[in-house]
């Protein structure tokens, strides 16, 4: 079956690592903006939407991947006067990641603009929740989002865990569900969907710079194609995220 | 045999691949800078050599590797007002990649300043030449040094080829060797030795966004190991490369 891996870093992925990932059924995926260290400069992240755009999407098509790019200001590399990098994140398939790490003031400030913007443009969002105080943070974004009204069809909130999703899907927002060492197995996916059922997720491996397992969600959907009917899987597996992003319509 | 990658772009390598290659022998390698699209912002340079020194060394230490970063405005990505970028130069182990690819005005204008610097601050130079018009270029290259009495331990002169070797050697400078597919072949590499020695070589994989051979210096140093003596060996593979950069005095 194939495969949309809805978040990950290609940046820190090699050709051949892109090359093998296709082969192995992840025929699309989402690259997320981020920047490894915090950037001292606005026009640096500029400059990385455009190389995200114009030669990431080109590497992995040479090997076989459809790449698409989500633009944004991660909460751990808000540059100075990131009202700058704003201006250059229209006309794009999405935002991401964009959310809370720290749940700062600053952060809670970049991250209002930029959901602020994806409202008005209509653009689907990939909402980044952290490993600590998780389900404190995940809680926080969910009340900013009802706060601005945000349409529930227009954000997915990732990594989410057991202790949020029932949060996240209360909601009506989209649920991510992270395949990936440290954050969740793919017994806990099987366990997840087994009781909040297929509707509401994208999966992903959230693969990047670190260490990690970058077949994790092919691995996932063969696990639930196991115990679940394959127009179910199918959803969680690709058409949710072709939905989501509006690749195509489904 | 321990190698020293002598110009790798690690951020073009997975974790996972960092850690093959050490495990294969590359216990350090010098990256250097370059950006696969024309940067908008000379800014996007700065914070691109932050990355470099701050997060690619620690990525590659965290698999075995002792990364080392060479800084510098690769010709092929000269932003607009460069002269910024110049600033952010001082105090590293080595500039690279600088250099020539069409040779236009605005090349040489940028690779001329790059070269006063090192002169000025006694750093080591990997300068590239091109694959077209190689001889040319690399002439042209010679001729710049030349007029700038640039000093013949602080540049190597990367993807030599049959045609330039004799040209960098007879000028004085080192010469970089660079085993991978389209450039020098394990076997050409033997030969090139054979007839010009080990003195002034330095070898290298270039391995970075492109397909390629991560291991090509590695098969490199076994196909010269199996001809050559031991102590000849060990400084193509390790200790010019040390002694050019000023990683230890050898």
């Amino acid at each position: 079956m194939e495969v949309f891996d809805a978040h990950i870093h290609s940046e820190g992925r090699s050709v051949e690592n892109l090359e093998e990932m296709a082969k192995a059924g992840i025929k699309k995926a989402l690259t997320c903006a981020f920047y490894p260290i915090k950037p001292n400069y606005p026009e640096t992240l500029v400059d990385h939407f455009r190389k995200l755009r114009e030669f990431e999407v080109e590497r992995a098509k040479s090997v076989g991947m459809e790449l698409h790019v989500a633009l944004g200001i991660h909460p751990r590399c808000i540059p100075p006067k990131y009202e700058m990098v704003l201006e250059f994140m229209r006309d794009c398939t999405a935002f991401g990641e964009i959310g809370l790490e720290s749940a700062s003031e600053l952060e809670v400030e970049v991250f209002r603009k930029q959901l602020e913007l994806a409202k008005e443009l209509d653009i689907p969002c990939v909402i980044h929740t952290p490993r600590r105080n998780k389900l404190e943070v995940t809680l926080k974004i969910l009340r900013i989002l009802e706060d601005l009204d945000f349409p529930r069809d227009l954000a997915v909130i990732d990594h989410a865990t057991q202790e949020t999703v029932r949060h996240i899907l209360d909601s009506g927002f989209y649920a991510g569900l992270t395949v990936q060492v440290g954050k969740l197995s793919v017994d806990e996916v099987v366990e997840i969907v087994d009781e909040f059922g297929f509707e509401r997720f994208v999966l992903n491996s959230d693969i990047g710079f670190d260490k990690g397992d970058m077949f994790s969600t092919v691995k996932a959907v063969k696990a639930l194609e196991d115990r679940f009917d394959k127009k179910d899987v199918e959803r969680i597996a690709m058409k949710n995220a072709l939905k989501l992003f509006r690749i195509e319509r489904c």
